[in-house]
């Protein structure tokens, strides 16, 4: 049977961190399939670790869903295994909000364990490298069909850290929003969806001060041009047709947007 | 059996985008054997996805070939899965260039379909993201061993885009190059080939103003000093001996490289 | 029987250079397991492709080890396959120092030959991408399981080519370091051992000029403050808590680090 393991992080492309987490897991379970599903969070960022994560998963076959991004990586944070209500999907990584999110997606989670000291760690543990020590070990043990319960001790899932949801604010008619991402082609995806503002009788609107067009697609703003629309996602985002909104509105993560229709 | 699926685009390694492409292509067929061929293709470079693709597949087993470079997602520009006459390799992408140059490398196009209402398209279909709802389940139903005609609409493989062939021109004895891509290392891959210019008899030419020599390696220049050479796809190149011949020379892509014997 | 292949280079994600390595083994090795060790070494940089080899190499499964770290490509710098003394772990690349120190590891190098005119390697062989060339199909035939002798001319191991070894020098009581590697959270890791200085009942030093946390992990610093640790690979190491230490400091890979207690 083929078992798959899916892994998120913030490790980046420059290191070696993403290549022995994998080398960790074939140790022990050779026949995984491990996808990854990017390691190109911004360091240490767990909010949009956790946005990422809950939009990927419900793309991925159900497995074992490992993700690290881990600021408080050897500190008092637990890390943990649960297991999710619906298609009991097993997540894994550390307790900071960063799985719980993609865990609702799911029904939310039905057991949970702390890992910290699992019988399947890696000794010596080190203090800053948890994703090798304990979190591929878990990962890949889970892969072969070990219980949950034998991985740790159980903890309560109603004490798993939570995010507090961002939420854009009116300000008159208008709508103060976020960037929550800028992807690799500089379109910014605001914390904001279309049933939040998106008026389906306009075709344009001004944005951070700029003419907008209402649209679908990046070709509905001529070249060079604004567009928001609805993205894969479901956020309200922002693109220029041909180049990068990011650039054009010298805007990045956290950055306030003004809608205006 | 396994079954090969190769993948090239210019989502680069910041986002998600890859790896839910990966996830969608597991959950259809979990026993493909994916190979990235790179997502850094600068964004929207149709061309120089389309340079890397052509270069590439002759190296990779037969199978399913998934490429996108796509700046027209969502707009009317043709979603297509193409059959090529040799080695019945199965290609799909978005139809402005990026795909027809490699299939040239196996006899050119024998089957077309144009698959934008394909019915193994994932609903619903986002305007943004054809590599998750269209390209990838079209690419995995195919390494399943679909047949080619069952996942759209047939359409006339003359009628595919092609992109105009870039060509150096001659002024005098010199020729006017130009820089077709920047490799990772600085080093310039010019759209000329050696019959184009590379004099034989030659040890050394000029190049943007600057004494070259003629080698075959980097080492055949002094460290620090340029070299032009034939790269490993055929092309003339210039390298800096240990160094950047783009920082050097301070060019980049589109820039004009004129070469003088 | 699957097989492992891990493979570190210096190829960047920029390109498609990974990508045909991948391509070349599949057509030789489809069942090979490939498992990236990292491709983000600094261009040319023998010495840190070095240091993750050997790093990276302990956690990973037994099977062919491929690293490509070759500013000598095409010129007189030997091609090279060895056999390691226990676990019979087969390393692939160029004869610069990049392969030894990990195969001392796995108590050095029982057999070796040269493969630059190996018999498995593809014509025409390049001058400049000897990974897809040479490196690429070695690896993949010594996959299958081929004999290490049938891939090249026998060398006597103590001829292969060593990196001189990095050490800090003492001061007085202070002890000069250097930046060894930068890491994708700025962390800065030395070329010291906790040995070489680490003092057990201090809990505070200056490093650079800047007062120092001595600590386990991240967190043992406040928020914005530098912490001295032993890494996950063994070194010592600099931090700053939620931050980068390289921006902090403003050191890069070679720069000198003084540790004062």
């Amino acid at each position: 049977m083929t078992r798959v393991v899916t892994f998120l992080s913030d490790y980046g492309a420059g290191d070696e961190f993403v290549g022995v987490v994998h080398a960790v897991i074939a140790r022990i379970c050779l026949d995984a399939r491990v996808i990854d599903l990017g390691h190109g969070v911004p360091p240490q960022d767990v909010r949009t670790g956790a946005r990422r994560l809950a939009r990927a998963l419900p793309y991925a076959p159900s497995g074992v869903h490992l993700a690290v991004v881990d600021p408080g990586v050897g500190g008092p944070r637990r890390a943990v295994a649960l297991r999710t209500r619906r298609e009991e999907r097993l997540l894994v990584g550390p307790d900071n909000g960063l799985l719980v999110d993609a865990a609702e997606r799911f029904g939310g989670v039905e057991e949970a364990v702390e890992i910290s000291d699992s019988p399947w760690r890696l000794e010596p543990v080190s203090a800053t490298f948890h994703g090798r020590d304990i979190f591929a070990p878990v990962a890949a043990e889970l892969a072969l069909g070990e219980p949950l319960a034998d991985g740790g001790e159980p903890l309560d899932p109603s004490t798993l850290v939570r995010l507090e949801p961002l939420v854009p604010r009116a300000d008159g008619d208008a709508l103060v929003a976020h960037v929550a991402e800028v992807d690799g082609f500089g379109n910014l995806v605001l914390d904001a969806l279309p049933a939040d503002f998106y008026p389906a009788s306009l075709t344009s609107v001004r944005a951070a001060g700029r003419p907008v067009v209402v649209g679908r697609t990046f070709g509905d703003a001529e070249p060079g041009d604004l567009v928001l629309y609805a993205d894969a996602g479901g956020a309200l985002a922002l693109a220029v047709n041909g180049g990068s909104a990011a650039s054009a509105l010298r805007l990045s993560t956290g950055d306030e947007v003004r809608l205006e229709s």
